[in-house]
């Protein structure tokens, strides 16, 4: 951390400030030029919040010099981490793809599309149980019945299956069933539940939450790495800004080389959350690819018309054959495979 | 819910959109002019998403014309819901005002502050026990210890007690120490934690998410509503924007009348997050106050500098004394009272 | 400016970059601690953009000390502006109230407009001859016939005037008959305007851009201030956020603390733009004042339901001389006179 | 445009909504069921707003059913708009790549950077010679002398010339040099130079307000079109969102797919500003293309770190060579050609 005083500060005031940090266990480095004057923080003192420290007479501002994210940073494991689920190997080369309905509805719905996300190149299957909606009135998941249909869906074709869980209370029955715990956007900073996943030492997909910034995604996926579990993947499905007309959220794209850059997880692109239009959501995948996302979690539904939820942004299966011949093309194009 | 169709839809367009909502269960009403063909469904049949119906071939757009909120709204109950926390009565004409320090660090850190509120005119007391922190590495709360002083300060003062609450596993332990459950920002769309609360039949105070909706926040009112829990007091708590270099948030100051009109419950403001910088709450709580809030919640901590938590924006006892004195003013001014 | 390094870069990349900024005239004070390593920059040097610099190897990130506006900052100007417009005095203790119109629509109704915002208490008259609209299709404003009949108006009333101007070209036409030059938010940075306003040395109303941060509305009044002239009223009047369901905007509130405290100018509060709704008006009104305005502009038409413009948004007269008098309450709980 | 009337309107209410808009020249239609009433507008009356129509009592809500947008829309002109500028055509199979120095600085840097990007596979040069900044004590550009080296670039290398125009007083002197007119992104709602532009008749380069919407951004074409010019390519540029610390501005790739429906004019990305960092430039543009863009606008720089402006996000020649290799394999994956 670094203080910058006013350049109309009195030594007083400095001396104040020396004070205060040294009495939380810092020592100080002082720099005085011909204006400001910096205090450098140097060691390993108590956690001193910026916003607070700004406050006392004759502060102008204060820098954190040191990234909050400690784990989940390249400067702690600069290569990447990969790791398998089941025989698909996240955060390598291989780009993996999830695919699969927003809910389970029905134990024809879910193998039909099971085995039609398969068969055109998907190696997951994703579905929800436990779903969080916006109303209390909607549709919120078959529960147990539905996780039970997943294995079932998982047996038949082999694909390992994701599934989000919305409850620290959820964590040991949803991980019987599920190869990844999905934790979704709305609980991205819903600690106690990040705190069981973290325990529960399965691989984990993080959602970004609507307006978390990037930061606030990698302190999330910090709470479960400390448990020790690194496998985590982030995953990037749209923000909240101020056009909202068109589409249901802004794929921020910008995101994948930048969180490529300062963390060392793989980074999973959700194109169908991130504009939420089904007959957009080809560009927005193959712009994830090409930016370097490590892989995609796609909505696919063989009826999206009559889907309990998310209809409007599921692909058909046929249409997501279709796409996937397009992904493998612009996976070469960037040097991948599918 | 209308549709409105393509002015070049063709006739089988029409009759499958028909068809469509049909076999939901509406009734359909046919509008046709010189330009486009409106749709209009009447009757109770099932939910549709007006997105999914929007990529039926031919059709222009949706429009919902039913508020989703219902049991939240003031089509539902006209009058304001009012409703007693101990001695005060929330929804009314006096002002709640809430003090107390962000995290509940010592026995002597809180009773001093409980007392000094009181004193000042607060008629309750916050403190947070479990506290959700951007950092795993931050300070997390005393837990159950906290909760114990927050009642030994409530024994102490007479003030009721708010604090949070993180998670559906704790919703009856701390029911056993706090008059009030407040969600925080982050959870408002636990809707696990949301289910609890509402069952738990307690006085709450929900915070609005950072980038919630008004819509979002009353449906995650709806949540605790239906279980029969009309005592939510809804919180303005700042919202995220473009520009956070001179301040934490941005304080929603419109979302007061627009909450005022659209539901019966009572509305608070939380100047201390929604401006974040201690120099400038004075002004943000006026704002309040003139906006027509119902009540206020504020930070208050004896040695801000030395907080765990939110220094920055917490006021000392004696600015809060000072700031009482100006909301007492001002509350005048708009006819109401402390 | 500092520059932060990183902890593993090496002496030659610590050498490249004050290479590099010495080149521009810098001097440097190396600060070497345990852990990072800063170079902080002092004189007068060649302009250095921060992110450029951050590009460099083995630079962790960068910070201007220095803020950017000059002769808009406290710093510079520590007492409040304040300066005459006719006969009132803006910036000083009495609330500046500019009323009247969005647009001149003929001599009847800015005349009746006139008088009775006049009667109301209003202290100077807006209205609108040249406006930008979003859609060429809508109607334009009436030009300079727009000016004349505001000149009448002034002549009746003794109001000073304050109206748009959109274009450099037309800077000398607008100043013939108005008092104050309107800069619109969707041209705060018009620079070519900026230029030709600054030069025009006339006062200056000036609206902050709908996303606009705190810093560039102050640089936009860097562009006027350097040609001397400090007659310079800055506008909140509403930011673009990601909710505009029950809103056209959101009144930052925060800003005006924020913008006393930076900047000597004055501040003026746009409630009719920064909610957009008539029936909100009033409490929006009231927060301005409550949070430290220095004045208010309202839209007032004598049929808003016919109004050519932003009708949706403006009072009646008698609903404005209803709300003056709730600011005259306001005003005296904030020890303002009106 | 549809009204939804409250379920509790009375039929006074009803009638007086169905006199206002009669009166305006409306004829209605009205559609009552069980619960709500809705009031269809038809024909060609004046000019309602919808805000200001759903002031009225009894009403609940209005609807537009019409796009504003008219002469850019694809209803319009289904089939995608193509033109000449030199020997390139924009808008057909061919991607379009601008490529240049953000501000001419020397005659050196300027032919130095065309002959370099030229070589690598550029189609036409960029350049500013009149500079919007934000500061006004930052470098303004060189004015016409930028203009005629922009002009000796083309002459030897036969690339046309793209360069921003700031004012309506200067749209005759930069068509002498230039070959395509660029609006900058503060500009995009000035309307003075829009009609400037559009009366210029030559093609024109429209960048996006960092706030404005799809809608906002293709009515400001519309004020171009008005004039018989089609000749307007649009330009995702960025947009400002909540998450400003590792990027500039957030690209929204949404809005590629979204235009290319909603309009027949060509889409252009712009990833040096949409993500304002040199190492991310490349995925950035990779998925521009990939997400559908009919072009590419990139800042290219003999030596980024001297650049008298946008140094940071411009790449050195040999890093366009790069780039376009790699932009020339994308192109292929999605059937495009450089």
């Amino acid at each position: 951390m670094i203080v910058i005083m006013h350049p109309e500060a009195t030594l007083f005031e400095i001396d104040n400030v020396i004070a205060e940090v040294e009495g939380k266990g810092w020592q100080t480095h002082l720099s005085q030029g011909s204006g400001e004057t910096i205090i450098g923080l140097q060691g390993n003192g108590q956690q001193i919040d910026p916003f607070q420290l700004g406050q006392l007479p004759g502060v102008r501002d204060t820098m954190a010099i040191t990234q909050k994210f400690k784990l989940t940073s390249r400067a702690f494991r600069p290569e990447d981490t990969s790791f398998k689920i089941g025989d698909v190997t996240v955060g390598g080369n291989q780009l993996a793809v999830i695919a699969g309905p927003c809910s389970v509805e029905s134990r024809e719905q879910l193998l039909e599309t099971a085995h039609a996300v398969k068969e055109a190149g998907a190696t997951m299957l994703r579905g929800g149980a436990f779903k969080p909606r916006t109303s209390p009135y909607s549709f919120q998941g078959l529960g147990e019945e539905g996780l039970k249909l997943l294995a079932e869906a998982r047996e038949a074709t082999g694909l390992p299956v994701v599934t989000e869980v919305m409850s620290p209370t959820k964590v040991a029955l949803v991980s019987v069933y599920a190869d990844v715990l999905q934790i979704g956007a709305r609980n991205m900073q819903n600690y106690d539940l990040l705190n069981a996943v973290g325990q529960a030492q399965r691989p984990v997909l993080l959602k970004r939450g609507m307006s978390a910034t990037i930061e606030d995604l990698l302190m999330a996926a910090e709470y479960i790495l400390r448990y020790g579990n690194n496998q985590v993947m982030l995953c990037e499905r749209g923000i909240r800004t101020f056009d909202t007309k068109y589409t249901r959220n802004t794929f921020d794209v910008n995101a994948i080389p930048t969180l490529k850059e300062l963390t060392h997880l793989p980074v999973i692109a959700d194109p169908s959350h991130a504009i939420g239009v089904r007959r957009y959501v080809n560009q927005v995948t193959l712009a994830g690819v090409a930016a370097g996302a490590d892989g995609l979690i796609i909505e696919v539904h063989p009826d999206p018309d009559q889907a309990a939820s998310d209809g409007a942004q599921s692909l058909t299966p046929s249409q997501f054959f279709e796409l996937m011949s397009q992904v493998k093309t612009m996976a070469r194009a960037v040097d991948r495979v599918v």
